[in-house]
């Protein structure tokens, strides 16, 4: 097992990462009489009643609730759902609510524990290799609004990670591949050594041999936990997280959340921000190229079918980062190191597309 | 003008109370370039022109969003508007919302901030007293729930408190009672001395003469900022601050929350708690007497009507500071003290009623 703290004063928490840690969940959780798992259609299926064995033998009561499974749903009538389940469960404010599943599970679960009584504790368990190198750690908690992606919101940090890679073997390829893309972002936006080892152990990695899987997510979650240390609340590092952002979220935005992955749309979002940053004199081309490839052989897109110049400028500006209708981008000026402008010309970004 | 500062690291602020600072808005928020001002259709009416006013004059500029008045408007159709009127506004993460109104248009107003775009800055400027001394400072937003009042919600510290007494002038009588409940309570539970001072001044709060109210109001925003400093979170000692609460919220929930205004149902629930206090052998009848002495002279309630005692019962145990289905209650010990106990006999609650 590998432990990640992750240092934020009295906010502070452990990310841990095993092979069949899910068991062991009960004696994972802070101190609670009761916890209610939220999950979804998916993942019920597969691990709910294993996780609920895990937490019922430490002793613990453990209700659930289960939401249907797709970003579609990641709205304010789930989030109700959520509410009326924890109060179906019984939970008090010294309850816990236990995140068991994806990203979605995990934002609009981390979203409702935040609000819940003006907040319970809230536990991630994610389920997949987006939300286990991504969303599950550093408290972004949220729902989707017709106005665009995760606006609705709250930064409520989780009081423990639990990450049992042996949970990704049930993950469909496509799924897999979307992970892979936060996974790259890291390695550009921080880490040229991490990115040589993608290159070298891509096949490892995909194959989910359980010490590469196991060394990419601790190594994930440790630049993430240092990036989170330096700016809980997004008031200026940790905006280079949001890589492949911008972009990503108005092609998901424009294709209606339904055509890409977010993992996909991240990869398209970040080709399209290596190539700005070449057309800017920022970025050498062979790095572009370099990142491109790799994306490429992770089976990911790097060119967005179904959307125009047009949409993605009018999302981008309207986008959480937007400060004063000026859209922020994060770009790379080489692997291993980013730069956040919002002084990009949009005649620049329409050429892109 | 009198200043009281809310010291909360990185979270502090400064309550400022003055007549005529509504004037002065638009110099007392903090920088920015965009605020939303989110108010009701009472309070509209009275200042919400004036309001833009002041804060266009600053150079800032002054959206709207008007809610429906009423308590039974806090919940999640009225938050959902006012999301809607913050994206209509063009509100960004750099700009501010501003509460101005009573403390229903403060808790959704604040919450509504807290959650949009993961949190934007809220500037409380109460219009009643009620707001003035209790809901605009010390963070806490929310919305009702079927379950109960204020189950959803958020701890999310104002960046500035502008509290004008002149605008208390519009109040009708019941309301500034209703405030006038919270001010009590301050008194009894930590400052015997404010208690003799409302004993001698009473009527000149009831006139609202200017000094007695702005003194009044600056007292209790003293105490609530100590309580709030030294507990920002419920996690101890500011469970003081809902003395009368817990018997308060189930009558306001036990009555639909429409035959009692909030303040009313708290002055009951004061009576209530130290009539308990009595027969628990803590506090003495003479200052029971006292305290619904002087709740009377505001004319307010001191016995519920079209409550039963498992009502209450039954509300008290589904608070959200109930522990494992135990109820708490804050009871006085002495006129300036109370102590907070979940050790209370059912029997002893029934007997009351």
């Amino acid at each position: 097992m590998k432990e990640i703290p992750v240092e934020l004063g009295d906010r502070s928490y452990t990310i841990r990462i095993g092979h069949g840690l899910l068991d062991s969940l009960g004696s994972l959780l802070p101190r609670c009489s009761r916890a209610a798992i939220v999950t979804d259609s998916n993942v019920a299926g597969l691990y709910l009643e294993r996780a609920r064995r895990a937490i019922e033998q430490a002793g613990v009561a453990a209700g659930a609730v289960v939401i249907p499974a797709g970003e579609e749903h990641k709205n304010r009538e789930t989030l109700e759902r959520v509410y009326d389940g924890l109060f179906g469960c019984g939970l008090d404010r010294g309850g816990v609510a236990v995140a068991l599943g994806g990203g979605i599970v995990g934002d609009v679960a981390g979203f409702a524990a935040a609000t819940f009584l003006r907040g319970v504790r809230c536990v991630q368990v994610p389920t997949t290799l987006l939300a286990a190198v991504d969303s599950s750690v550093g408290g972004k908690t949220g729902i989707n609004h017709p106005r665009g992606k995760n606006m609705i919101g709250a930064f409520h940090q989780p009081s423990a990670v639990v990450i049992d890679p042996a949970t990704l073997r049930t993950l469909p390829p496509r799924e897999l591949s979307a992970g892979i893309a936060e996974v790259v972002k890291y390695a550009v936006i921080r880490d040229a050594a991490f990115f040589d080892y993608l290159e070298r152990h891509g096949d490892e990695l995909l194959a989910l041999q359980p010490d590469a899987v196991q060394e990419v997510i601790a190594t994930c979650c440790r630049i993430k936990a240092d990036v989170v240390r330096a700016d809980e609340r997004e008031a200026g590092i940790r905006a280079i997280l949001n890589y492949g952002h911008t972009f990503g979220h108005a092609i998901e935005a424009a294709t209606g959340y339904g055509r890409y992955r977010h993992g996909e749309a991240v990869a398209i979002g970040m080709a399209l921000a290596a190539r700005l940053a070449v057309r800017l004199g920022m970025l050498g081309k062979d790095a572009a190229e370099r990142q491109e490839a790799l994306l490429r052989r992770f089976n990911l897109p790097a060119r967005p079918e179904g959307v125009t110049a047009d949409d993605i400028i009018s999302l981008a500006r309207a986008d959480k980062k937007a400060r004063d209708g000026r859209a922020r981008f994060v770009l790379p000026t080489a692997i291993g190191s980013v730069t956040v402008t919002d002084d990009v010309p949009e005649q620049l970004v329409k050429g892109l597309l």
